[in-house]
């Protein structure tokens, strides 16, 4: 490993920038951690598959030896199981989840909430039952002092990935299930078109609910799996200094993640990534932060 | 031409059904009309290529000799463009469009209002857009009793489509333009996700502003080319009786179109295509229309 900075120097414009980890797919925990510190990046998004890998204990000592802040566990979730066997060991996984977020040093733990159960077209149901999941899951992440940060994705994983579809709908469920360390991860890729985006935000921070801030870009077209059409910041549609003012404004005071699906990137080396994002942080976001 | 029967016999559930002409795109107007009535389909919603193809007055007598009711007119809009002389000729062609609804025989056009013009990243410039079009539209719309639906797409659709991605987003604009003649055109492909869709439907009833009513199905996975991702009533994840139930309690007394861009279903052979929507929504739609 050769390293060029190994400190984060006041002043370099990544003060506030965060690498999940599904960025750099490839890269096991350590690898991406090591990069991070290269690239002079203080934070890191973790997806547990890469936690699990080594443990989570481990996973800690690695990231607090290098000085990196856990900005969230990715992710709990996927309620919506047909059976209620299956319903049952995704609330006992998402305990898991909790505990291993706790672990690595976050107090953050992302929700992807699930799809429509298979066989099912119920939707209010399905959002329902995320709803009592949640709702049940909230104490316990408390007494762990996480913080559930759930995700609208965006309406076309509706039917497969998250029937939380919006902030307000995100919000709503919050407001219902009534606990403060219940609030909202917002990604840009998932919410940019909505029309009450800008209302939502501001709610959302009126409430001390943004829990996480995550960006990426949307390109077209879409590619086979929608997954992964995602881009680099300013590679796409999406207004992405416009929707990070809002946040701000709306007093979130936390660390920007990127978080990039995309089979290309994945494929490309990881410090040349971290380079780039580093870059279009610095010239998108880093001045409004 | 083999015909089977010829008029459309009370009792068969299909008295409001409409084919709309994107579902069996590779036949000419006039094999989509003689199709609906072997099939005893009473309406056809038409797609303004293959009225072009022969001319609207014509297409007038073909569709009027085989007394098949004309839904609607698809499409309008794209009123996005980046360059003014492009806006400009958009509006110049909607205003044909609306001629030619005029003349084929029906009171609606329906209207895909555009995404972000070439270049920009700025969604609410160009939703402000379409909305200034849209008014500039609605009085020469009135003169030819024209009813312009709006037609939200879905949200996947944000950037190269329509910037309308929600009821509640084109029923706000109808209510700014404040015109009797604005409305939108309910398409259940494009709407299904959304949280707040049947308290939109309810209000898009009261206002007396559900101009259309089109069902298709969501099925995954999504192609490559997202637009052709949809499927025949009852093959995917939408609840589609849901759906129309609350149109129909909402006062929707029109007919229903079915609409489905599918690559594997303008590879069959049309009248397959007619006796398969046919029998979906004797199943699940006539019961409650």
């Amino acid at each position: 490993m050769s390293t060029t900075a190994t400190s984060t120097s006041p002043g370099h414009g990544l003060e506030r920038l965060a690498l999940n980890t599904a960025t750099t797919k490839r890269w096991t925990l350590e690898e991406a951690a090591d990069g991070c510190v290269r690239a002079e990046i203080p934070g890191i998004g973790l997806w547990r598959d890469r936690v699990q890998e080594i443990g989570a204990e481990k996973a800690a000592t690695v990231l607090r030896d290098r000085g990196l802040t856990v900005t969230s566990l990715c992710r709990g979730g996927f309620f919506t199981a047909a059976e209620a066997a299956a319903r049952r060991a995704a609330r006992e996984d998402n305990r898991r989840a909790i505990e291993e977020a706790a672990t690595v040093g976050t107090d953050v733990l992302v929700l992807v909430c699930g799809g429509l159960p298979v066989g099912s077209r119920d939707l209010p149901a399905a959002r329902a039952t995320v709803t009592e999941a949640i709702a049940d899951l909230a104490p316990y992440a408390r007494d762990h002092g996480i913080k559930l940060a759930i995700e609208p994705l965006h309406p076309m994983f509706c039917a497969d990935r998250a029937v939380v579809s919006t902030l307000a709908q995100a919000l709503d469920m919050a407001d219902e299930i009534s606990a403060p360390n219940i609030g909202v991860a917002v990604d840009t890729y998932h919410v940019w078109w909505d029309p009450q985006l800008y209302k939502e935000i501001a709610r959302a921070g009126a409430a001390s609910r943004i829990f996480a801030f995550q960006v990426c870009d949307w390109v077209l077209p879409l590619p086979e799996d929608a997954l992964l059409g995602r881009g680099h910041v300013g590679d796409g549609h999406i207004d992405i200094p416009a929707i990070t003012r809002a946040v701000v404004e709306a007093g979130y005071t936390g660390l920007v993640e990127v978080e990039i699906f995309n089979q290309q990137i994945w494929h490309t080396p990881g410090d040349q990534t971290l380079a780039l994002m580093s870059a279009r942080h610095r010239a998108h976001l880093s001045p409004l932060l």
